[in-house]
Order: C-alpha cells, then structure tokens, then sequence
C-alpha cells in the first residue's frame, strides 16, 4: 500500500479517483453476442457456450433430480452453515417488508400504496475461480419475500457441463427451481429476450466481469431493469488507536484477495496504525492462497493519513465506499455523520466478511461511488410499489376546484374536464 | 378509437404492443451536446440555449428576488390551489419515511437500515406549450421530505429568457433555491457533468422529449443515476357497465390531449359501453382547446371488447399502464388482482387528473410497461438505504464457524481469515 500524509483538498480528491474503465471499447462485442441471441434464441447461446466456456451442451436446463442430488455432495457442515446464513438472511430482510397504510389526505381523498413482487426476474451468478454461492442467499432470499412469482437463476457450466453442487444446494434452499448453465453476456441476453428454453424476465440481478456488466447496462435500453451498475469491490477502513493493526489487514486483505482490481483504502489520523498494518499485511499475506492477487491490488491501494476525524469523515463520505468498516472508539457517533456508504461495519468484531455471507445484511453494494445515489439490494429491488386511489363523491367535491384551476393554468382542458363532468352530474 | 372484438390471445399481444422508439438514431446528436457540456461548461451551455430556444443569455441562474416577485403574479386561487396540492402531496409522501429498526438475527449480532436522502439531486422539467409546475411539487416534496440538501431545478427560458411564475413559485414553495433557465440536453448535461454555474447532482429526475430521454439515459454510463426510464404517457380504463360512459370518454381525452403519441386504451366486456363511449368522446371533443392533439392521438387508440374479467384482467397486467382507471362494479377486488400499474385509479370519482395534480399520491411514473419492474417517484426515490451491522464478541463468536465454512468453500481463504484472527484473540 502507498501512504499518503496530510493531503490536501485537491490531492484528496486525486486520490479518491476510482480507476476509469471504458467499455466503450466492449460494447461492439457485447452488442453483438446481445443481438444474436435475441435473433437466434438457444442456437446462439450453444455457440456462445462452446465458444467462450468451451463446452457443448445440448440442454442448458438443470434437472430437478441434479438439484437434488446436490445436496449429497456437500458436507453437512458446510450445509448447516449455509442454513444458517440463510435463516439470517432472511430475518433481516423480512423486516423491509412495508405494510399498506391508506392515508386520507382530504376528506373522502383515500390515497394508498402496495408492493408487488416483480413477476419475474432473472438472477445471475459468475463462474471463475470460486462457486460464489452466498450471492445466490443475497439475491434469492429478497427474490422469494417480495413474492416474485418466477425466480431464474444462470450461471457458467464448467468444462464438463457441471454446477457446483454449493450452488444448485443453495438454489434449491431459497426456491430457485429453474436453472441454466449459461454464462455471461450470453445469460443476460437469453433472461432480457427470452429464448425457447430460458424465460424472459423483467429484472436481472447479479456481479459478473467488465462483459457482463456491459451486457446489463445495455438491455435498460430495451426497457429491462437491472439492480445497479458496477464495479470493482472495495473496502474503506476508518480506524483510530483503539483498532487492532491485525484485524485491520486482516479486513484489507480480505477485500484485496476478490481481484487485482480491488480497491483497498486506509484513513486514519494515526501515522502509528499505519505502520503497524503495513507490518500485519506482509505476515498475513504470506500465507494466503490468492496471495498473487491480493498482492497485486494491494500495489494499487492507498493509506491516507488526515489530520483530525472530521476530514476523515469528509473523505470518507467523499469516497462512498461499497464497504465501510469503522474501527474508532466513538464508532456509533461517526457513523451518524456518515452520509455515503453502501454498508457500514462497526467496531473491532464486525468484519466485512460476517456481512459478506452470513450476518444477515445484503452483500450486493453499490460500488465505484454509486453509493452517493444507490442502494445496495434489498426486498425493495425486487418489488414495484403501486399507489392507489378511491375518491367518494365528497371527496371529489372537496378536491375539485384545486385540480381544475391547476389543469387550467397548465393548459390542460380535458384533465379539468375529467373531474368538470363528474361535478356536474352530482 | 379504433375497436377490436374478442381477440385470441395472439392478437392481444400484438394489440398490447407499444410504438417503438429508435433512439440510437438520436444518439449521436445527443452525445456531441453532452460531450460539449462536459468539456466547455457553460459556455457550451449558453450556445445551445442560444442554439435550440433562441435566445442569448448571459446568466441561467434565477436570482432570489425573481422568484420572490413570481408569487404577485399568480392569482389568489391558483396560488391557494397549489398549496393545497403541495398539502395533500406532502401528507401521502411523508407516510413513506421509514423508521430504522436495529434486528438482531442472531444474539450479538445486530443489523439495520437507514435511509439518507442523496445529497444533490437534480429536478428536470420541460418547457413547452404548458408550464408543467405540477411536475415540480411531484418532484420536489419528496426531495425534500427525504432530506435532500441540495435540490436544482432545471428548465428551458421562454424566447424572452423568462420561467412562468407558476414554475418559480412551485420551485419556492417546495425549498428548491437554486433554478437555472437552461433545457434540453445541455441541462441534463450541465447537471450530470457540473459547471461553474451549476453544481454537479448524483442523480436526475423528470420528464422531457426523446432528447432529454436518450440524455439521461447515456449519462447513467457516467454513473449518475436516473428517476426511470421514459415513454409518452398512456390510460387504460378497465370498465363494466356500472361505469359512466361521459366520464370514461373525458379520462381517456385528458389522455389523448397530453400529445399525439399518448396511448389510450379501454378494455371491457361491454359492447354497449364502448359505443357510448365513442359517442361521448366525438362530443367531448369539439370543445377542446387541445382538440387536434387529442384527435391525433385517439386515431391510435384502441378499444378492446373480451370476453369475461378474467380475461381483461389478464389483459391489463399484461400492458402494464402507467395509469389504471377501474371504473367496475367490483374495483377493489379487481385492483387485488392487478399486478403490473404504475398508479390505481378505483370506482366512477377518482379520474387520472386528480392524482395528475393534487390527490396526494406522485404523477411521476413508469411508462412504456416499464410498470413491470419499476415503481413511481417516491421518497424511495430521493434515498439511499444503508445497512449497518455491531457485532459484540460473543456475537462474532457464534457467526464464526458459519462465515468460516462459507468462505472456505468459495476459496475465500483472507475473507476466512478476518473471522479467525479475531476468534483467536477472544
């Protein structure tokens, strides 16, 4: 990590820049694995498939009885573990559950609003180097409380046209019945068009690579949703002398081993913390399995030392960070003045990792500074709220002359008419 | 109206089919005014305005005293109705704040949520033939309601430079301080990029033409967020013959009178209604200001006879209107039944116009069947939700074996760890 001293106001907002992808240079490759499957439906996914995941398949469909027989092939340890996320999970997220409340704003005037699951929705999970099944928990557990009716799941076969059996366990644990073998730009294209075998949805949710990504910010053009843009992960640390140098990078780290694009950032005010992590980083780092990786992002990342805590708050909220832990003696007091962050992590015993599977938080965030405008995921990404009107005859009386003035001086004739008529005929 | 009897299911989805849009012919327009405003600010600023709204203007911003002197300009009434608007507005949006409730999923392990208004939002509002001042309260409370603090508003000059008082004295009576006379593009532009004059936003709301659509949907690429995405406005009536033929016909004209690509729609299972309705709406007609807009626009619509509720019902889900007016014998029940509407219009005295202007609910909403994933403006809109989570040690203690195996099986070895060292430090 680099370390930065006292910077100033226009060196902070240097480096607090997020590193710049273009994807224009993508979109023509996106755009076109996009509009063949769309023209071709299945046929194009199979090419797509053999091309970029190097494996032929002839049906993209998991079986019923392949989600079954997953679950014998993962210890019951493991099992309990997911059980148990899931349980948190979703404890956590019944709570954003919101109930029909009818406001009578004028006399007779009844105005309500209702959430309705999106009907269906299309979840997507990336292959690589590990089964990331938790994301399955995060994205279908919300899925299944907000009562969307058809929850699709896609996600890349291996090189023998298999699923790791975690994630079909998983699948099944939060009411996934349909799932496909496709990945890529190719999933989202067959969930936003609809192919024979893959039903379209009206919502895709789930991380992917730099194509992916593409991929989704693309079909909002042809009017599908998607939960938010994205980025690289990150993690920011707000610590003080009360933190542990050792818990510290072991967080650091723990965001550093996702990819070399990782963004690592330490603020503090304590030029000593500084030094001990760095020491923490090195020991830990020896002996971690993606310590390649971790090591490379780690190249990439910042130590900003600030002179007192509100410019670390400043920076911090500056920063937006999908990921912010808070190590400080008066955690709970900075964390009210916290106005950017897409997940907050308070004192010493609350890595990000707990958040990552199991607390019961949601760990789809808003990364690259979405967090100034976006939410992470919640029951409310896979709802639509519809409000409601009934008016009695009174009511319309009451509120008459109010809309016909104001469709009035808009210019609008035929919407004072609307009521116009209806007063007449009382 | 053109009417259609008893399709089969094939021909109601090609009737239910909205016109399509090609906005990648706008797209290069439209970037080259984002990219002028982005590299020369207000001086690309002042040249469009000068360009598309002819007229030369050496300052946008709208000083204090113009928008106090609006007020004396606006009749008593007007004036009295759009505060009984903004009254009836701000009690149906205040319902919508949501308390932060600490959930504890497991003992020591504390998560919740809060929401906190994004810091700089943006509020677009067309020019054109009306001044849509509505727009502004439906926009505006919940910006404020949510905790805005800074809220811009944006909307093109008159050939004189001027704004209509109803704009200032809406923009006033809401809390927006900062206005600025620049539309179209460049305004968009000016606020998703920031120029000297005016301040950068993270997100941008409201309604304008194909231009300011394809705008505000390229610059969501730049990671400013978007209220929604945009299509004309559009009625469906779902009607029995407990409906009033006079009433249905002056809705679906308040429709029709919006522009010539408004989309208006009946569906019933009353042959007779719909001969009534054709009628009145022949009458209705002659005495509109907006006649020839209207007129246009009905040639468009459709009237649709099926054959039972079951099958309307269907059939509106599947259109998923902007609004929904159920003017039947059985509307509630019928409303629990739908699932895909931006906003629910129920029984003969609840027509669109007053939730348009003054009911209590928001106008802003989704187009195009947009309806089916997304929702209408609210104080949702103008928050991001973050979560947060306390662990006390016993807490992380009985998380640990769960967060432990989990990461282990997705080869997260440091995001193990950051559990581990903390267990062991116990």
């Amino acid at each position: 990590m680099k370390t930065y001293f006292y910077p100033n106001i226009e060196e902070r907002k240097q480096l607090l820049l997020r590193p710049a992808f273009d994807t224009s240079l993508l979109q023509e490759k996106v755009k076109t694995v996009l509009n063949e499957v769309k023209l071709n439906g299945d046929t194009a996914v199979k090419k797509f498939t053999q091309e970029f995941d190097g494996v032929s398949l002839n049906d993209f469909s998991v079986s019923e009885k392949e989600i079954r027989e997953a679950a014998a092939l993962l210890s019951n340890e493991l099992k309990q573990a997911i059980q148990q996320a899931e349980k948190n999970i979703t404890t956590f997220h019944k709570q954003q559950i919101s109930n029909v409340e009818v406001i009578e704003t004028m006399p007779g005037v009844k105005c309500w609003r209702k959430s309705i699951g999106i009907e269906k929705v299309g979840l997507y999970i990336p292959g690589g180097t590990a089964p990331l099944f938790s994301t399955i928990l995060m994205l279908g557990i919300p899925a299944q409380i907000a009562g969307c009716k058809e929850i699709i799941l896609c996600t890349p076969p291996d090189k023998n046209g298999k699923l790791h059996p975690a994630i079909l366990f998983a699948a099944q644990l939060v009411g996934i019945t349909k799932v496909f073998k496709i990945g890529g730009v190719q999933a989202i294209a067959a969930m936003a068009f609809g192919t024979a075998t893959v039903p379209k949805v009206y919502k895709i949710f789930g991380p992917g690579n730099q194509y992916v990504t593409c991929a989704k910010q693309l079909i909002q053009q042809d009017g599908i949703a998607i939960d938010m843009p994205a980025g690289p992960s990150e993690v920011c640390v707000l610590a003080d002398d009360s933190a542990v140098a050792g818990f510290i990078a072991a967080d650091l780290l723990s965001q550093a081993e996702h990819g070399v694009d990782s963004q690592v950032l330490l603020v503090t005010c304590s030029e000593t913390l500084v030094k001990s992590v760095e020491g923490e980083l090195k020991k830990q780092l020896e002996s971690l399995p993606r310590k390649n990786i971790a090591q490379k992002a780690l190249e990439n990342s910042k130590s900003i030392v600030v002179k007192n805590i509100d410019e670390a708050i400043e920076l911090v909220n500056e920063y937006a960070a999908e990921h912010l832990i808070i190590s400080c003696k008066d955690d709970e007091a900075i964390a009210e003045k916290i106005v950017n962050a897409g997940s907050i992590f308070l004192g010493n015993y609350s890595p990000e990792s707990v958040g990552d599977y199991a607390s019961g938080t949601n760990h789809t965030l808003p990364t690259n500074g979405f967090a100034k405008a976006y939410s992470g995921v919640s029951v409310d990404s896979f709802v639509k709220k519809i409000t409601y009107q009934k008016l009695t005859q009174q009511g319309l009386q009451n509120i008459s002359k109010t809309v016909e003035l104001m469709a009035e001086a808009e210019g609008l004739d035929a919407h004072k008419n609307a009521v116009s008529i209806r007063i007449k005929n009382l």
